[in-house]
């Protein structure tokens, strides 16, 4: 298939493996890549070292390029009165679990602008960006490295900020997707826009390349992304249950269990809005009345339990991110879903095309 | 274009205009009708009588049959003591726009069951209905009368009640949709779910025609939500600034100079959840510390101001309903539209088939 993405990234078939911190592996970026399709890396608040480490195991499996994934969130003020009262509220869920209390006094996560000479230095093809735009400076240093950008956008506003920064592809993520959404500042407005309005007027409004992002699970999904003006799908939640996906098995068989109406969108267990599934703890820290620290600060306070949660299959205090269309996200290979996907897509073409 | 529901209603394009109160006028009905789509002629919270001449009037407009919407809500319980608290909270703005508090000891408004022999009378060809399935021995006598029946679903779960219950045709509303939620018992649980994930997950799960609606504003959405498995669409936004449409001027102007982030969801205009435009009424009520009475007793307690703001041209205390793709309505007349619509499908079906 040919598309202006097709084109631009040189790949066989429109389909991003959209990046997942959490779930996505490194033999997922190459499965997606031999598939035909373009996988991303998720490299978020890690150290620059860990980021050269997965870019180098990715490499190991796949010779074609990937996208790396960075969060360009702006740096989270400290505050230490709603830290505290944040580790208060979670200290019986820390003993529950039996985990310590995180201490910290600074955001224990590095900056994305860490992260760049690595990113120059193994020669990546593509860097993928949500939480707003990069810096002027790293923007175009990206670029004048041939580095191509793709930015996230939520609503139109967002696709011609990065349009006009110099983004080379924007993602239009409408409300349906998985994950946290990529607004480029929640707390004064959060679209919640679905993909299929969102996409046609994104479209309308700027020249680059559209991605479409949310609720897109299969060729029907893929088509009715193309048919609305988008040059390309990016896809996560399809990939959840697949073998490739690192996600605590707790995970996939939640998400393997779930319907249309199990998830939501969730401030708490990060400190910006993401889309999972409902649990315990989202409801407990939704009707606490404590203010969230910034993100990325909340998620340092409620790692501990989450994680020891995933430990212990406790579903209802972990973070299980996953999208409106999860229900329908199949337990295979990559590479299996990724032929299905394509099969899908050119039989269902062909079904259209009966309708005239 | 032959789909299941051209085949069913016996139209050359599978496209219906969604009721729209106060929007929908019978010369909008006919205009689709006339463009080889099916017209939807509200009559939602109106008298037998209403019901009857509103009926007529569009019957000597089209020769063709159309629908008629019914709003099944359960019957409102009657809380005086919500009713007078927010009778108090409206005081101000009754007297800022010059009206009566509206007096009451029940609901002003008559029940869907006082509209059925009337709709038999006439011969209406469908039912189209919102907010739950009509009672049982209503729906027996309808299908006996040969009356096609039509429901609205937000979520899988209501689908699957609906085909249970004999629906003919189910229309998957997504969380894109312009005005009320058809969501059955939204105070338990109000799904929303965009399109482009809803209507997948409908079709794999009902065996009647699922219709698709919510930000479906062009050819492109048309296509995308065939693609997505729908046997046809439920177009309403588009629609909102035609000629033929009822709404006052100053709502057209508001909906023509919108964008993507206007609208949300509001439940203290009417006390059911309804997309519309944001404005200063929506969020004095939403911030209100004011219990809502049943819906649709609140719609009795603001009506008198949102009628004297639209006489006014005072769109911030107005109710604008409006879907996410609103932005797109195009000022024309309803056939105009409608044929643009039909070419932007045909043109871009071709378009589409380029891809393979």
């Amino acid at each position: 298939m040919k598309t202006q993405l097709t084109q631009l990234l040189t790949i066989d078939y429109p389909i991003i493996q959209a990046p997942m911190l959490g779930v996505t592996s490194p033999g997922m970026v190459a499965a997606v890549n031999q598939s035909g399709g373009f996988g991303s890396l998720p490299v978020g608040l890690q150290t620059a070292e860990t980021t050269r480490t997965l870019i180098q195991k990715t490499n190991q499996l796949t010779h074609k390029p990937f996208a790396v994934n960075l969060m360009v969130h702006a740096k989270p003020a400290w505050n230490e009165e709603r830290v505290e009262a944040m580790r208060q509220f979670l200290q019986p869920y820390y003993q529950q679990f039996g985990v310590e209390s995180p201490q910290f006094s600074a955001s224990p996560f590095p900056d994305y602008r860490e992260q760049i000479n690595v990113l120059m230095e193994e020669n990546i093809k593509m860097v993928s960006f949500t939480f707003g735009i990069p810096d002027p400076g790293i923007m175009e240093t990206l670029k004048q490295n041939g580095v191509l950008l793709m930015g996230t956008a939520t609503c139109v506003r967002e696709a011609v900020l990065l349009e006009e920064a110099g983004a080379d592809i924007v993602v239009a993520q409408g409300i349906e997707a998985g994950g946290h959404r990529g607004t480029f500042e929640p707390e004064k407005a959060l679209p919640q826009i679905g993909t299929m309005a969102l996409i046609p007027q994104i479209v309308d409004q700027v020249k680059i390349p559209v991605v479409a992002a949310g609720g897109i699970m299969d060729g029907r999904g893929i088509i009715a992304a193309l048919a609305l003006g988008a040059a390309g799908v990016q896809m996560g939640s399809v990939f959840l249950r697949s073998d490739e996906s690192i996600a605590p098995e707790v995970s996939k068989k939640a998400i393997g269990q779930s319907t249309d109406e199990h998830t939501g969108i969730i401030k708490a267990f990060t400190g910006r809005p993401a889309r999972g599934i409902y649990n315990e703890l989202a409801t407990r820290l939704g009707s606490a009345q404590v203010a969230l620290p910034d993100y990325p600060l909340q998620i340092a306070l409620t790692n501990p339990i989450r994680v020891a949660a995933a430990q212990a299959n406790r579903q209802e205090y972990m973070t299980i991110w996953a999208g409106q269309g999860a229900s329908m996200a199949p337990a295979k290979p990559t590479g299996e879903i990724m032929r299905e996907l394509i099969e899908q897509t050119t039989a269902w073409l062909g079904k259209l095309t009966e309708l005239r």
